[in-house]
């Protein structure tokens, strides 16, 4: 981990840099998928699931029988977890579906809008060393709380040809059924053009690695709506002197073991503390399985030394990390000041792992600086609001003069002419 | 105007096909100018002005004496028509204000989420033909209803160098005083990199031409967000029995004016209805000053007859047009079955040049199907929602164990390691 003493405002857009990705190669692969995906349709996809996944397959999508089967596979202390977290998110995210008012602008004309269910959505969750079950969770919950019609999963097979039981488990509990094994870049290709098995979908949700990344980006390119532009996980810790050297270690590990390109960013008024935690980082370090990845992110990492809590904090809106723990004594006056972040925890409790599984907001955060104009998943990631209104024959005279001069100054004749057309036989009434 | 009678469903994906557009040529320019403005900054600004708007120009800044010269150019009674709108955008803009409770998922754990302005925001306003002003309202309100801290405007210069008053005096009466004389890729480019004079913004807002939207396109590339990907304008009607002929065919024709690619589209399943329509089509078209951009874009249009409304209704959702006007009696009873569309007009008075300049709704909507998954410009475009979250020791006893166990199944053994700790602390107080 890097040490920045009272770094100069000058320095700063370079201390706000994320570790550089070359994405070139990346993109010729991605493209030549997408192509194949659109001509042959499962065939490339069983190919690829056998190149790429080792996996023989014979049916892309997974049947009831294996669905059934994963609710033995999966330990009670397991299941009792992920029914407490869907309980968590599912709580908070119902907050998220607030009515808004229905609003008379003028005598006569009503407008309101709606959140209507976006109908086909696509989450894709990557296989790897591990089951993300949780984020099924994530993107589940507010899909079906914001009622999609057609929620589809993909996500690759295991080298047998098998869905890990905690994935098949984690989807049944929130009804998903229409479960896929297919990964990578193909999965994407395959949402955004459907095949003979795999339908197009409106938007595609999820994590991935650098071709899947590189995928969403194509998908979005051919009109079908993503997410967010992904990138690596990061984290900044603002500490004081209340904090708990341990504990603030602890957190920027978790997220450093995401992997190689993650960034985790400490940052104090208080050298003490920084110099506690990077001793701290030093010892837990040793005690993980994923040392070497581990090891990587850290030394992609920063621990910065500011003057005052303000330069802490301008600092952190320059950056606009994914995850921000403010692990201050006075974190509850500086949430005024967060502008630009994806998710925030407060206090010395909050650890950012609680926010990856259970406290019941969304894990799916914009990195990579996003967090500047972009929020997390959400239930509002899953609708389209759509606007109403509606002009009685009193509105439209109160209301058609107006439209007629700005019709008329902006040149559209055929927009003037559709109100004056209206009035003159309201007139004529 | 073609006409389609009683369509079979496989031929229904063809006719929700919108013009094509070839897009090739001007990815390649877009992509120089990007490069040139990022390497040369104001001076390539300045001389693309001259080449491409024919203006010479020494300030790209717009002087205070030109905003305030130009509230002296605009006619009494347009000045009244804009501030008209202005309240009535404002006040439905408002109500999407809402703010949504705190929620305590569990003892002791409480989420949240705050609405925070994007900081810098750009809004581009083309020039052409006619001086957009009404678009400054539809994005310059919600902006700063939002609160975003920096709201730029760019705008095309015309040949005297001078910005049309009706831009200027729309932009002065939000308050909006940074405008800058740059038009098309460039005027994107400049937001996207920032220059000397240009400030690099966040997150790029506002219609233009295929430049422009191919630079909207490369700017999100680049990591700046934009409001959603861009089309040419549509509108769809669905008429019964009871609906105006001459006010359906102005309807049209009003969205017919936008420009040659623009589509309209009136489906019914009244055959009498679509004939009279067509009619009056052919007598107000001759009355257009744009007849031949119109002309064009009727050309590209269809009028199809359905079985019965809830056919109607099937297939507006199946193009997902980004003005739907239902001219039908029952309007108001067919709202729940709206499921893809930017802005819905009810009823034979709610003509759509309504909703694009006083209503009080937004006109910036999704085109070209994006209404499937996109939302139309609101105030939330202009914030992000940065979820908040605190857990006490209570919380974390109460939830810890079960982060533990998913995050072992996850083989995330740091992200355990940030809960164990704290538990193991707690347990030792």
């Amino acid at each position: 981990m890097k040490k920045y003493i009272y770094p100069k405002k000058e320095t700063w857009s370079y201390l706000c840099q994320r570790p550089y990705i070359d994405n070139n190669k990346v993109s010729d692969v991605v493209e030549k998928i997408f192509n194949s995906v659109k001509q042959n349709g499962d065939s490339t996809l069983l190919n690829l699931a056998k190149t790429l996944d080792g996996a023989n397959i014979e049916n892309l999508k997974v049947s009831n029988f294996e669905i059934t089967n994963a609710r033995d596979l999966v330990s009670d202390k397991l299941k009792r977890a992920i029914k407490i977290a869907k309980s968590n998110i599912q709580k908070y995210h119902s907050s998220q579906l607030v009515k808004e008012p229905k609003v008379e602008t003028s005598v006569g004309i009503t407008c309101w809008r709606k959140n209507v269910a976006i109908e086909k959505v696509g989450l894709y969750i990557p296989g790897g060393t591990a089951p993300l079950f949780s984020t099924i969770l994530m993107l589940g919950i507010p899909a079906t709380l914001a009622g999609c019609d057609k929620i589809i999963l993909c996500t690759p097979p295991q080298s047998d040809g098998t869905i890990h039981p905690a994935i098949l488990y984690t989807a049944d509990v929130l009804g998903i059924n229409e479960i896929y094994k297919v990964g990578g870049a193909q999965a994407i290709a395959a949402m955004s053009h459907g095949t003979e098995t795999i339908p197009k979908v409106d938007k595609i949700f999820g994590p991935g690695n650098q071709y899947v990344t590189e995928a969403k980006s194509k998908a979005q390119s051919l009109g079908v709506a993503i997410d967010m532009p992904a990138g690596p996980s990061e984290l900044l810790v603002i500490a004081d002197g209340t904090s708990i050297p341990s504990y603030i270690a602890a957190d920027l590990l978790s997220q450093a073991e995401h992997g190689a390109d993650s960034q985790v960013t400490i940052v104090s008024h208080n050298e003490f503390i920084i110099d506690q935690v990077l001793n701290e980082i030093k010892k837990q370090i040793q005690l993980l399985p994923r040392k070497n990845e581990t090891q990587q992110s850290i030394a992609n990492s920063r621990a910065i030394l500011f003057k005052n809590e303000r330069e802490c904090l301008e600092y952190s809106n320059a950056y606009a990390p994914e995850h921000l723990i403010i692990a201050s004594a006075n974190a509850d006056d500086l949430i005024n000041k967060v502008v630009n972040a994806g998710s925030v925890f407060l206090g010395n409790y909050s650890c950012e792992s609680a926010g990856d599984y259970a406290s019941g907001t969304n894990h799916t955060l914009p990195t990579n600086g996003y967090a500047k104009a972009y929020s997390g998943v959400s239930v509002d990631s899953f609708v389209k609001k759509i606007t109403f209104q509606k002009i009685s024959k009193e509105g439209l005279e109160n209301i058609g003069p107006t439209i007629e001069t700005m019709a008329a100054a902006e040149g559209l004749q055929a927009h003037r002419m559709a109100v004056s057309l209206r009035l003159k036989s309201l007139r004529n009434e």
